[in-house]
């Protein structure tokens, strides 16, 4: 089952809704989806009501606005190899904050100081229950399920400093597709392969069974500093194949257009903008 | 004036209230205030309605769910050079999430894997209006406001990897004080002293005017990748005194408690409990 966050026409507040191909039916709000994802899971799979046409909704990404992105930088041998990073000790994490997410279709500006964006495509993992002092099984069995994401981002201001938040935050930087529930997915161990496209061109082609550090592992991590809540989201990492180590730099510029597709879980297209982008409205909260 | 975010009793909605010595004065919810701050802050200015005791309301963080609440790290020479970082050339950020913040009196856990928590007194400095490409003038004229601060930090989970974000974000780790408005603070650049005291013992006491970057241009740095929305939050890093470069290390634990105090700004204190303070109930969203 899909399940994919929605704004109806002249709303403002967020839905969670199933997604049935050309048509989705709203489940709940998102607060309350998330106050008790597992029930609202089960009911949305019952769900039988009128279908609304996906042509009359805006999709938005299915979290709260209090959602932690918690991303896993480093964490494929060869992406870290051709950044010149050493293969690290534990998970390398950065973060997200959800003014930065965006749905899939919405254009991702390019700020004015940037050369380009640079793509990262991913497999997002979301939290369904409150994960404290977790081991690996249990958080991984708390995981609801999975989607694309592209973790967008702005290199220059990522490098400024030893820290890579600012750069991972631009405007409608991280693109997320439908929560895929993790039924249909089965475990990331198992292998997804995950593609990611430039104006129609493959720049990266990597496989989830090569991630050094896998979701529950990381969940589990995490859970022992910070108690991770419904709705949080792992953003598991990218392969190689990114565009700022390439020789010359490649990096995405207004008129591009970039797709992650990941097997089971669809694809995700974003076309860039330039910098006067920047100002168009951001995701309601 | 004072802007608290409060709960009324058997509410979960946060409001934002007029902090007048022994009571409160609501204002509005924290969703209205920041659509316009400046609007509510005038009107706040004008309240005359009913005055409600504040040991009938619980003390929350004055920030929407959304809110970033960007950190300035190695803000001052001397807490640079006791942790033996060079100056940096551009301020180094990370963020905190909202679901890490608390405000004054409420307990701050250790986590189970933690020697203890450190303490980083500083100011926060809280934005009320959107700034993109915006330059350090404008930007410093949109802070509605400052507060005191303390950026409670996990540092074994801090130094794990090179990246400091699950340091810097367990449960409850980021009380903050109420806001005082920008006219009855000044400029930071005029100095305010910034005191930590744990168990009544000064750790640390600087002066604001010592900050390697200044809050508008540390707001002006980020908003040329992101947009601030009204609501979020910058702090602005902390003075020398820290207790992990101590000799011994000097971290807080269960029955300390830490206070920062900051000139105009008011007191924050924070009582430290043990792991398995962790599962009270987090902050409403």
């Amino acid at each position: 089952m899909k399940l994919a966050g929605v704004l109806l026409p002249g709303e403002d507040t967020v839905r969670i809704a199933r997604l049935d191909g050309d048509t989705v039916r709203v489940v709940t709000d998102v607060a309350r989806f998330w106050a008790d994802a597992r029930g609202w899971t089960a009911k949305a799979a019952a769900l039988t009501g009128d279908a609304v046409p996906v042509g009359s909704v805006r999709f938005v990404p299915p979290v709260p606005p209090s959602a932690r992105v918690v991303c896993v930088g480093l964490n494929y041998r060869a992406h870290a190899a051709e950044g010149s990073f050493a293969v690290p000790e534990h998970p390398t994490l950065f973060g997200r904050w959800t003014a930065s997410l965006t749905a899939g279709g919405a254009s991702a500006p390019v700020p004015a100081g940037e050369a380009g964006l640079d793509w990262e495509g991913e497999v997002a993992a979301y939290v369904a229950e409150p994960l404290c002092d977790a081991d690996a099984d249990t958080a991984r069995a708390a995981v609801l399920g999975y989607s694309t994401f592209n973790d967008l981002t702005a290199r220059r201001a990522q490098k400024l400093t030893s820290q890579w938040t600012l750069g991972k935050n631009g405007d409608r930087s991280g693109p997320m597709g439908p929560i895929v529930t993790a039924d249909e997915v089965g475990d990331l161990r198992d292998g997804l392969r995950v593609r990611t496209r430039v104006n129609g061109t493959v720049v990266q082609d990597g496989d989830t069974r090569d991630m050094i550090f896998e979701v529950g592992e990381v969940l589990s991590l995490i859970s022992r500093t910070l108690t991770l809540n419904p709705g949080d989201v792992i953003a598991t990492g990218t392969p190689d194949g990114v565009g700022y180590v390439r020789t010359p730099p490649w990096l995405l510029t207004p008129g591009d257009v970039v797709e992650v597709e990941i097997d089971r879980l669809g694809t995700l297209r974003t076309p860039i903008v330039g910098p006067d982008g920047r100002v168009t409205a951001s995701a309601p909260s």
